[in-house]
């Protein structure tokens, strides 16, 4: 296949953007808080503020649900990290995470129309995280854990949603996965062939690459193998700790083991999760037809154009190739369907409606350079938050 | 002296409002998060987001410092309370608190310009509430304690101002006493007399009796007696707490004991900030030319008529009445001013420069029934702000 840069969307425009540009566009912060109403009159204050504010006050204070109507929590998302595992910078803090939770803060707005606060924990202590958030619960109404690291991700975010009864959701595992898994019912749709009897390769069981073995499976395509960086997370190996212990009981159902190279020789589809590269080889060594998800940022595993010499498919997280794969076609319509619906959780159901819906939106204009919707297409959003109120909805979780 | 109320801001005008108007005003909560740029297009996504944010990250890793340039922290203030000291309300916890904290955000954002969220925590337990605040140090850039009861609001407060490095208030104690302050300033400056030589009776031990005591002390008025339910807190009395015992070591310096009438008999100044009563036969029972500041609300000390038939000047806490004391004529400045400055903390000589602008906007205006600016002169903030920000940079605090 032939590499189609979109025409408002190239590489040029983006090297374009200078670094006194960046830095301009992020003085003072991105976001603001702003007022719903006016506060210019006496009358205004007696409303807002004292004494009007009293009754309000008392009326939560004996109906506690009353809070969803009379505050702002019920349409306010917490972005929420420990500054452990940022984009590709990894381990960087509290205070230098702050860009980019701002930035995820006005994601959600844009796209979604929900009102979000970036909240940075000066703390990567599993306990003190969970206790501190759990501490905060009643001051927003949806928690978007973002880029904690693997493995306490998983443990946070396990708790955490055990802990609160609202929706809570960890962005680089399942807005990674949601979103991956549309993409790959677009090329396989494209292709005309079934996800189920696809043999997939998974490179990074970090928080993403575990995230997409579960939703995989739970889409019902069972023949999941997962890469590390000592090679196939298979139950022989005896380095692996609980998270990957748990992998390899769900993964690998033909008993593979070794590297790269065996996983992916046949192999029909590679996604790549890890900061890792993949050799050109083993990408030439898939089955025909395969489809390639390089979705490492800034630097794909494999760079889309020599992936193309073999695969049919390919897609990669940026924004200078076509199929951009990125978490911004889930989260922001995620979390508005399920506050929409007054979820108390988001559950696995919940997601793969948030896939179909990504899909749905391409209708006739599926192709193989746009097996998903662009991150800017602004139908997926509402879109998605209808199918995840519903799915909410039918679940009994609303 | 004759209650003269202003025509914008009559009882009539306040009774007119309507539960339903009250409820109607605070659906869906009266604050919402905007983006401060458009992210319309691809290019206003690779400079907010991915890839051009990792930038911004990168450089504030390398120099902590940037966040306050490049992140919305600088000009944020949290509003920080667990809800047990809520208005007139007492103790109703976190959720029902967040309509006030919502109101006092929206009025940090009208007078001040500045950003600030309500954060509401699930406990009461002081270690647990300064730890929490510990963690999410870098996630403003100053923080309005509210609403906490003493006499845990004074350890809390020191607690936090001693682990972080930005502008930390208890607003309930300074923001009162700043403008306690003002207006006694102003009765005294209308009245052509000194403040250093008047007897003093404050009516509450709590937040706002404390701080109040403290001002006045620190604006060298040395004669302050404060009462509690019990009576004149003294150093004979056994029954008093570690933050009485340490009250009454400044106070009382005449060594008086006894109950409310014992106190105000010749008293120059009444400044009632407790849930309590007055006798109208101790108001009487004052010196001539009495300033009495009945400032509980909803329901005064002594009704303002009442006080007026013995004081010459009479101020309390509502908009129905001439001589309003409202926290909004201190906290959007001094906040402002310690940001503006880059502030580390918030100081005893900031504190006392805010009440002399909250004064000092006044001018030829300054009458017996205006001896502070209406809460909503948008002339306030601003000279507050300016006069703590050079209260900051010359005690070396900025």
């Amino acid at each position: 296949m032939t590499i189609v840069t979109e025409p408002t969307n190239t590489t040029a425009d983006l090297a374009a953007i200078t670094d006194e540009e960046i830095f301009l566009g992020h003085v003072g912060g991105k976001l603001s808080v702003e007022l719903t109403a006016p506060l210019e009159t006496q009358r205004d204050l007696s409303i807002a503020y004292t004494p009007g504010v009293a009754q309000v006050s008392r009326a939560i204070a004996q109906d506690a649900s009353l809070a969803k109507q009379y505050t702002w929590t019920d349409r306010l998302v917490a972005v929420i990290t420990d500054g452990s595992a940022v984009l590709g910078l990894g381990d960087i803090g509290p205070r230098a995470s702050l860009p980019v939770m701002e930035g995820k803060a006005a994601l959600f707005k844009n796209f979604a129309g929900l009102n979000s606060i970036p909240i940075v924990l000066d703390t990567q202590d599993v306990d003190e995280i969970v206790d501190t958030i759990v501490r905060l619960r009643y001051s927003f109404g949806a928690v978007n854990l973002e880029d904690i690291s693997a493995p306490r991700c998983f443990e946070i975010e396990r708790r955490v949603i055990e802990a609160l009864d609202c929706p809570v959701m960890h962005d680089d595992q399942h807005g990674t996965a949601i979103v991956v898994l549309a993409a790959l019912n677009g090329a396989a749709k494209f292709q005309g062939r079934s996800t189920s009897g696809l043999k997939i390769v998974i490179s990074g069981s970090g928080a993403a690459g575990v995230a997409c073995a579960n939703i995989l499976l739970a889409a019902g395509i069972p023949d999941v193998v997962v890469l590390d960086s000592k090679g196939i997370v298979s139950a022989d190996r005896g380095d692996l700790n609980s998270v990957k212990v748990e992998l390899a009981a769900r993964t690998n159902p033909r008993g593979l083991s070794g590297g790269a190279g065996d996983a992916l020789t046949g192999a029909d589809v590679f996604l790549g999760v890890s900061a890792g590269k993949i050799d050109e080889s083993y990408i030439a060594s898939m089955a025909p037809g395969s489809i390639v998800f390089a979705l490492s940022n800034p630097d794909p595993e494999i760079h889309p154009e020599a992936a193309a010499k073999y695969a049919s498919i390919v897609a990669t997280g940026r924004s200078d190739f076509p199929n951009q794969i990125n978490n911004v076609l889930a989260f922001p319509g995620v979390f508005k369907g399920a506050l929409d619906a007054g979820a108390r959780r988001i559950t696995e159901g919940m997601k793969l409606a948030a896939a179909e819906a990504i899909l749905s939106v391409l209708g006739d204009e599926l192709a193989a350079d746009k097996i998903v919707p662009s991150p800017l297409d602004p139908r997926v959003a509402p879109a998605v938050a209808d199918a995840v109120a519903a799915a909410a909805r039918a679940e009994g979780v609303a």
